[in-house]
């Protein structure tokens, strides 16, 4: 059954991290193994795998927390990359940062929104202005 | 027109914190009543009021911002009665809480459940057991 | 085996929290019952029941994390209980408090040292004073 | 010498924090005398006695840092009264955690007014209503 | 109204970080515009506008606040820049900073000393050794 | 004596931060040489001097501290060698830092593996893989 949780959260950091979320699995496993390990099991075999919110609202509130947080720029590379792969849009992205700037203040909100930048630049898909 | 953005603000203050919400401009009107004014004129005004985002999904990124962030009990206590405010469940709530686990740690999403459990006792609305 | 890791989580929660952590699995209960269970199955069948350091090792790195941490005295609490349960002196909780100092600063070693106070006075355990 | 350290840094506190930074050395005598003394001796007798700013711009550095930290409170009361010990008005200490609200957010500033206001109240100082 | 926030703001803007803060807001402009339209509306517009502190004291209490926060480098760079623009010396900044270790520890102090020395470097300013 | 302290913290760097530490001071000379000779002498002549914990132990806290804070790689990089100064296998450095995942999340502890995988490198002493 620790395989059954290793599987579903394998599938799943597929779905959601994609590439990205592989790349760290890897890079971890001549260091700490475990560590992978536990991003697979934990965080999206048993977390992300939860019912009671969707993909896209799960993506939301990991930006909103990895931009509060702070110092996370490789992790809000993965993610804002994660965000895109579930179906928000760069213009929602750039929302949720703007809407934690309140909370959190502008140095946090601009480090996010420069990470965004350089995802959605190698991804070719900058946000759209929005009519005024 | 900064009248305009106050109303605007005021308005989207009362639907979203309501009277929680209304209750921290007034204990800042003998201290800091420009700190009461740019909270409904920036974050209600400009923020809040900003398309992009619905209410609920911003108020997802408000309640993970605000459990990363720590030490922030008494703005998540205005957030989560919000949160309800603007229909989300009680369930979604924890269920926001919960998926910040694996970027913040349990401590801090322990402390926003409690402080849940507070509004959530208080408003009579405990969430649901989710059929296992 | 998710039994399992329920039964080894439950089982060194309570040799190294004992009542403490029980009474957080406890009210958790009717508001995020998942939350209790992640902090059994994970934080104590997982990582705490791993080799590689004993416990009192690992009190103290956990006493150094929520002491730097900021806003976690209610974890910190359940921990220098903890601390002690698992053969950690008062004496030696406060050295690693005092080492965080030059770490994280003035603040957060007083407002742990306070809390271990709170602790050390309902066990009746005091630091002996150093000699000079 | 060391004497001499904690001479200069015992005047120093007494000038600055007065009754409420020897209450906290004294709470401290008990469980840990040395974090006491390092308070007095570091933080007073080395830092606060440097040369290159003046006491009202060492308290609105302090007031900056410990709202930004967030979790400080007891320490900010400390320091909100050290404030006006030392000259600074009322209006000045609640300009200064307005100024912070752009790096930190508004959760912040707002626990730092509403201790601002504990000790305004209780020292009968409240800030006069700026002129619009 | 909004025209003569942003207006004031960008004078302001210009005057504290000068063509640091230009080439951030220039930056946000095909990614998240409104971003940098509050930072001159809200953070210059509105805070930096204010009465009650000059603008060295400001720049005191930012350098505390990003200090303090960790993480916020490229923000200092901006905001050590614009404390030698108005005024504050090369040994002030340093002695702001210096003041945040008892508050925030060694580590972020050194992060916001190191920032400096390549500020410093840069515009050739270089703190002066102060006579013991 | 101030003498004695800063003799006493400078043999005590070079045993716990050899040449690391030794690059810090040095470059801290021509920009803020107090903040220098603080870390020796208060960081290293009073703080890592103390009885109660020994050295494998304080860096144990150390690395929890360091790992919690965020941000702080430079200090993570040369305490992490510290840490193989003082006796810790990097086994035993990766699981300090695995533990503090329940309490500070994952980025965190990713940022110190990664941190730790470049010191492991340089030193050729990668963990060995635990047997399962």
């Amino acid at each position: 059954m620790a395989a059954e949780r290793f599987t579903r959260g394998w599938e799943k950091l597929m779905e959601v991290d994609g590439e990205g979320g592989q790349r760290v699995i890897e890079s971890l496993q001549d260091i700490a193994p475990d560590l992978g390990r536990y991003v697979v099991e934990f965080a999206f075999g048993d977390i992300y795998s939860r019912e009671g919110l969707d993909l896209k609202q799960r993506q939301l509130v990991t930006i909103a927390s990895l931009t509060t947080q702070g110092g996370c720029e490789p992790q809000l590379t993965v993610h804002i990359n994660a965000a895109l792969n579930v179906g928000l849009t760069a213009n929602e992205i750039i929302e949720a940062i703007t809407h934690c700037i309140p909370y959190t203040g502008f140095p946090r909100a601009l480090n996010a929104v420069f990470t965004a930048k350089r995802v959605f630049e190698e991804r070719n898909v900058m946000p759209t202005k929005a009519p005024e």
